[in-house]
């Protein structure tokens, strides 16, 4: 039996769209001669559709397109997901299923089990579990169809009361499908080999697994759809972060293939490049424009955004203020010209004097501080947003995760922006990031990557005024944020006190800003944003 | 038997200082000869924690602090709320629990069964579901005790597949008591109390209802808590959006009392007034301040700022530029005033320009558009932020649903604000609370509620150039947005399909302003904000 594993970028509720592309997948896998082509979960809406799930003509547009896609399978059995109504009055309103088209029509369908409701997962709130277990024959080959999280019923943190293999397994079924909707992040790739090997060894069945690929705002799809023998062997690998299409056939030999162990600071270059593409694209936007401020968090964004939408794309804003060193404006010029990107100087000298005239009335005698801190920030934000009113430039943020985490950073000033390239790398992350960009050729100065860092919002600023040394502040973060560790547990591990104390208290005191941010492109198990809901008014 | 209702006002995560309060009714309830006390829903850190429930320590905390309480239910029986772990090795971490405390120890616990999953209830996510049921003897008493949900079984749209009650009832209890944290809107009270009394009735069972007050951030609780005797006639009811503590005797003769149906807008204005109060006092401030354009909006903020924090707390900014009319800062001017209001004036003209002339290198020759009405607004922003951050006032949001739904306000200008007090309140329900401010002094000058809307951002600007009439306008938001029906449905109603179609769009368009919106007192069933969760990137 030849499958197809059809591994492609969807938009979310373009049904129409996603439709036509699953149609032309269909139409490659009989000309390859398939008897089976299997596409990702939710593949005619795109995962995740969040609330749109909650309007009815929503879900009857994504049957009506099953149906119309179900005429064209024949000849050929098609996989492909879809939300559905549960027909019973008991439970919820819908399900997440997998539509077996057959013979022009849907022939059968199949309901997820195990519904993740954690960290960016939300699908209690939508769907019903399903709770009968069957396989279904194609090409006389008992299948046992799985939906994403039923095969990772194993995690020890959710403990799943059912595992939908063992029911399955009862039925003796002769291969193993899952179609998927699995999030990248940086461990994931390894993790979820382990997940699926395990299960292929366990129930003694080789796995055809599809996942999607493409970004939906925050939350990356890398794709890496694959095949697994009944030995827990890697016989065929799709691609990651791209579409992908490839042949499986099972009667012939399928021997192990290397897995590709990537390099974490390669997939993170990747995954944030895919980001903007897929992000500008599913917009229709292609321009983007940034603040350049000659420091690193802005000199990797507007790398990436070079890398993902073409030099001519992008431009660069150098918006030095009085506290900006001059070495600040050369880097940032020479940045640009290595990225070839148009750029403009506007200083904003003027503006921050006419903020302090129009203030005169209110702030008169009082000393310079963080409002006149801010008031740069913001009067550079209002710059960018004006050049993106003005020319349909999308406004990259540039902010990182370490910054956002404890606040180091100006709401409504250098926290603008559609889209948050770097908000889930701390600092440590984009120095790393940087002299990978910096691999072949300097690209990023040198200079810019050797120099303190300093928002240089007043004399002589350094981060290191405020923050501890970034290597330290970045563990701390990374142990309170997404291994969810107490202060005491972190203390324990080797951290004074008195600065777990401080970091993690202004985490918390800055959960205002960070509701307020962008939509954060997501690379680690924990991100700012919806996989992290932490209430705004607490005494946390 | 003397049952006392406790319905306090708690404070997210302050799990010492809840404790305290807790501890407090307790005793007043002793001294009251009180046989039983009863707390709401998670009284131990507040409804809800959220992602706080991720923290194990943070559960180890609540529990140590359940503990202790226990200590004073000596002589008296005490139920509150808790998060609880799991001890079994399958099924989710933690329970939403009842905890019953007798002779100075923690007896009982007593498991949620429903666990709404669904507008901005997200219980599922943390939550293992009971599937066990006991009646609980209090005073010789059978009692079933329930939590929140638990009562709410027969919700059309839910269609939850067990219902406690069927359970607990096989019991022949006495009584039913129910803890909760039931959110408030402006149509629940009745249905709250239709839902309950239906209860009663269907099991013949008199119920002790126990709400929690106070508002979270977004989420506005009223109490209400309440008893309705086995024959579904309200005998005793709490206050609303204020704490309460009452006693209950089951051996007396309780009569039935009217239900006092409070008027929309009454509510409304209660709640959104509530909702600031517990913003400034469980975030430690005091001082507001907003700016005053002479628009309805901004004067029924100010308004209703002055009612909840004092007319010293609330500082006006009157920041006109070229565009606003001499009767609109003599309007903004006549509000401060009759409020007793301290007030500012700022023109933005020289902002503006300097502004303009930074821009020129970029705009020159270019038309006066979006951008430049964008300035004007962020100028403003730029301006209330600074005095936020020189003086610490906190910047009230002063956007409508109206607008925040087809994008007709700027994002960073004046949807800046770290509390938007009537996001989710149309135009047209701003115009009624307008008059019922007004109803027995002219507050607000009629010559601002009497004219027409404008956001005075160009020459002779009206809200009409660019939208329908709000009355129209409001109806076809309020059908898509909180009704969920389709384009086709709206038209059906009577609405002019082109019109429908072009405010669809804008409401889907600007989805990403809304993003980054500050957080919105919720006074519908269905507020922006964590209860509809839209994909930013779609083609929807």
């Amino acid at each position: 039996m030849k499958i197809a594993l059809a591994q492609l970028n969807y938009t979310i509720a373009d049904i129409v769209g996603n439709k036509e592309k699953i149609i032309v997948a269909l139409n490659k896998a009989k000309e390859s001669a398939a008897d089976l082509v299997v596409f990702s979960e939710l593949s005619i809406c795109a995962y995740p559709p969040d609330d749109l799930l909650d309007y009815p003509h929503f879900i009857s547009n994504c049957i009506q397109a099953v149906e119309e896609i179900a005429k064209h399978a024949i000849g050929i059995t098609v996989i492909l997901g879809s939300p559905t109504f549960n027909e019973s009055k008991i439970g919820r309103r819908l399900y997440n299923s997998a539509c077996i088209l057959q013979d022009g029509i849907v022939k059968h369908t199949v309901h997820k089990t195990l519904l993740p409701t954690y960290d960016v997962f939300n699908e209690a709130r939508y769907f019903e579990a399903n709770s009968s277990f069957k396989t279904i024959e194609i090409n006389g080959k008992k299948i046992a169809i799985t939906i994403c999280e039923d095969l990772w019923f194993e995690m020890e943190r959710f403990n799943y009361s059912g595992n939908p293999l063992e029911e399955l397994s009862k039925y003796r079924p002769d291969l193993l499908i899952n179609i998927s909707a699995s999030p990248f992040n940086m461990h994931k790739k390894i993790e979820r080999l382990n997940v699926l090997k395990n299960v292929c060894m366990r129930y003694a069945l080789p796995l055809v697994y599809v996942n999607q690929t493409g970004v939906h705002t925050d939350l990356v799809f890398d794709g890496n759809s694959m095949v697994i023998n009944e030995n827990g062997s890697l016989v065929l690998e799709c691609s990651n972060f791209k579409e992908d299409f490839q042949i499986f056939d099972t009667e012939k030999e399928n021997r192990e293939i290397d897995f590709k162990e990537a390099e974490e600071t390669e997939l993170m270059h990747d995954a944030l490049i895919y980001g903007i593409q897929n992000f500008f694209g599913k917009m229709g936007f292609s321009k983007a424009v940034l603040g350049s401020s000659g420091g690193i968090d802005s000199a990797v964004v507007q790398a990436l955004a070079t890398r993902a939408l073409g030099a001519e794309n992008v431009k660069a804003i150098l918006m030095p203020s009085d506290f900006s060193s001059e070495g600040s404006v050369l880097d940032a010029k020479k940045l640009s010209e290595n990225l070839k990107n148009n750029f403009e100087i506007l200083p904003i000298s003027n503006v921050f004097d006419s903020f302090g005239q129009t203030l005169k009335p209110m702030f008169e005698g009082l000393e310079f501080g963080l409002a006149e801190e801010n008031i740069q920030a913001r009067s550079r934000a209002v710059l960018l947003m004006a050049i993106s009113n003005k020319f349909g430039h999308i406004l990259l943020n540039t902010s990182n995760k370490s910054e956002m985490s404890v606040g180091y950073t100006t709401l409504y000033g250098d926290m603008c922006g559609s889209l948050s390239v770097m908000g889930d790398l701390y600092k440590t992350d984009v120095y790393k990031l940087a002299r990978f960009i910096n691999k072949e050729l300097e690209i990023i100065p040198y200079s810019i990557i050797d120099k303190a860092p300093s928002a240089e919002l007043r004399p002589n600023q350094k981060d290191s005024d405020s923050l501890p040394e970034y290597d330290v502040l970045d563990q701390i973060l990374e142990l309170y944020i997404e291994k969810q560790k107490g202060i005491e547990e972190i203390v324990q591990l080797g951290f004074e006190s008195a600065l777990v104390n401080r970091i993690i208290g202004m985490v918390n005191r800055n959960e205002y800003k960070r509701f307020q941010a962008p939509p954060i492109i997501r690379i680690r198990s924990k991100a700012f944003g919806r996989g992290r809901q932490i209430p705004l008014v607490s005494k946390w």
